[in-house]
C-alpha cells in the first residue's frame, strides 16, 4: 500500500500540467505504458515535470555512457538504498534495453563484491592512500 | 586512524600466505604498489586470499561487462554505501581504466537521480507494477 | 511475516507491565488502537516502556519543535532508513497531526533533493569549508 | 581529499555557465560566499545549474514548509545518509536561519528515536497495520 | 515477486555445479531444505559456489565465535541494512541454533541502541578521541 | 569538526545533571575517561541521561549475551550505519573487554559476507521462504 494516492489516468488527463509530461512519457518511450512512480509522483505536478526532466537529460539523452551502462548504475544505486520499487523498475527497463542473464550476473557478483569489500574498508576504517589524490 | 594496524610490506613478506596474495595482485596489477586496503586485510591471511580471489574473478578477468563498467558501477554502490575509502581507490581505478570527466560526470549525474528517486519511491511506497514482475 | 509474534490484545492485558504501557498510549492518545508496532515490542517489556517513554519525552511534550514538524522529521530519518512501517505509520501520524497536501508534497521534494546531494556531495568527497567549523 | 577538483572561483568565473550560476547564488544568499559543494559540482556545469534550480525551487522559494523545518528535514535526511559535508553545511544553514541550541537538541532527539524504532520495527518486520492505507 | 526466476529443484538438480552445491549444502545442513535465496542464486553457478563456500567456511566451520554468535551478528548487520530476505532466514537459523526469546530481545535492544547512537554520534560529527587510536 | 561543542570537563562539573551522569558513567566504568560522544551529548542533558540509562542497562547490565557479543553486535550494526565515531569506540571497547585478534578477524568476516549476500538478496529480490514464518 501506498503513502500517496495513485492518479488515474483519467484524473491525469484532466490535469493540463500532469497531461503533459504523460504525453512526453509516452512519446519518448514510445509506449502507453505509464509505470506507478509516475502517477505517484503526479500528486505534485511541479515536481513530476522536474523529475521527468532530469529522467530525459540524465536518462535518455545522449551521454558518454551508453543506455545500457546507465541503467546498470541505477540498478547498482538502487540495490545499495534497497528501494524495491527501483530494482524492478530498473531491471526491467535494463532487459528492454538488452540486458542478457549473463550481464545481469556480472552485474549482480559485482554489487554483492562492493558491499563485501565496502563493509570491511568501513569496518577497519582504512585510511586513504596519498596516491588516490586527485 | 584505522581500527586495524595495515602491515608494513616487510611484515607481510615475512608470511608466506600473505607474500603469495600480494605477488600476485602486483603480477596482476603489473604495479609495485599495494593499496592500504589489502595491508590492512593482510591481518587475517585466508579472508585476505579470499577477497582477492573475488576481485580476480568478478572485476579483472573476462566478463560480459567490460573493466570500466564494472568500475563505473563499484563507485555507484560504494558511494550509496558511503565508503570513503572505496570511493577514491574505485574513482583512481576507473580513471585508470580510461574513464574521461565527461563519463565521471555522467555517472555522478546518474547516482544523485537515483538516489533522488529512490528516496521518492519509499517515501510514497509505490507499489511495483504487475508490469515489470518476470 | 514478522519475526515476532504480535501480542493480542488480551495476552498484552494479562501481563501487568505491558498492560501499564499500553493503557497509557491508550490515555495519551486519546483512542484505543493500538498498532503493531507495540504488539511486536511486547514481547520485551522492559523495552516496550524504554521506548514509549522515549516517545511520550520527545514526540508528546512540548518542545521548541511543534508536533508537526517533529513527524516530518520522523518521516525523513525513516525514509532515508527505509523503514516501509515507519514511513507508514509517521505519514499517518503526520496527516492526523495537520499535515495538508501541499506540506506533504513540500516534505517529498526537499527529502528527494537533500538524498540526491548527499549522493553528489559523497561521490565528490567535497572537503567541509572552514566556514561550516562551529 | 576529493575526488574531483574544486575550481578556483577565477576558473568558474571564465566559464559563462558556471559564472552565471554563481552569481545568481551570491545574489539569492546575499553573500560572496560559494561553498565548496558547488565549486566541486561546477565540474559539470549543465549538473551544476539543475542542482541549483532545484535548491532555489524547494528551498528558497515560498512553500508551505517555513524555510528552517526545510534545513531541519534536510539534517535528518543528511544524518541518516551519513553524508558529513552536508551535516555540516546544513546545520550551518539551520543556524543561520535562527535554529536555535534548544531547536537543535529537539531535532537530534527525535533524528535518534527515529533511528532507534526503524530498526526495531525493521528488525522485527512489523506488518504494517489497515489503519495506516490511504 | 524477484528479479530473477527461482530455479525448480529439478532445473537444479539437471545442472552438475549448481546439485554440487545443492548437494553439499544439503548435507552440510542434514536438511533437504533448499531456501529461495540459492534457487535464485543458481542463475549464476559459479558465483552460487563462492557465496556458499564462503558462508561454509565463515558460518559453517570451527570459528572462535560460537555459531549463535555469529547468527546474531548477521542479523544485525542484515537489519541495518535493511535485508528483509536474510532477516527472516538468519533469525530462522538463529532460532535453530538456539536463540532464546530473551537472547532475541537483548539483540534487539543492542540493535536499536546502536542505530540511536550512531545517528547520534553522525548527527554531532563527533571527534574521534585519540584514546581509541590503534 | 564537530556540530556541536564540546562540554570541556569544568562546564560539565558545573551543570548538576551533567555531572550526575558524568560521574555515574566513571563510576561503573571504573575510569576518569569520559570520551568526547558524552561530552558532545551534555549540550542536552536530559537526553544525555537518556541515552547513558539505556547504555547502562543494554550493555552494561546482566543479560542474556555476554558483555563482549554485546560488543560485537554494536560493532556491527556501527559498521553497516557507517558511524566512524562508533566503529572507534566500540571496536576499543570490545577489545577492553577481551576480543582477540582471531574474534575481530572473524567478526568481520560475518559482517562482509553478509553485507554482500544481503546485497545480493535485494537485488533479486528474493521472496520469504514460508519455512521462515513465525
Amino acid at each position: 500500500m501506498a503513502t500517496r494516492k495513485l492518479l488515474t489516468l483519467s484524473q491525469a488527463d484532466a490535469d493540463p500540467e500532469v497531461k503533459a509530461v504523460f504525453d512526453d512519457i509516452r512519446a519518448t518511450r514510445k509506449s502507453d505504458f505509464i509505470n506507478n512512480f509516475w502517477t505517484a509522483l503526479a500528486n505534485d505536478p511541479p515536481q513530476l515535470k522536474r523529475i521527468w526532466e532530469q529522467v530525459k537529460v540524465i536518462m535518455v539523452a545522449e551521454s558518454p555512457l551508453d543506455p545500457l551502462t546507465r541503467e546498470l548504475i541505477y540498478i547498482a544505486v538502487s540495490t545499495a538504498n534497497n528501494c524495491s520499487y527501483c530494482i524492478h523498475s530498473h531491471t526491467a527497463a535494463a532487459k528492454a534495453k538488452g540486458m542478457t542473464d549473463a550481464q545481469h550476473n556480472a552485474l549482480l557478483s559485482v554489487i554483492g563484491l562492493a558491499s563485501q569489500t565496502n563493509a570491511l574498508a568501513t569496518a577497519m576504517q582504512v585510511p586513504i592512500d596519498h596516491e588516490f589524490e586527485v
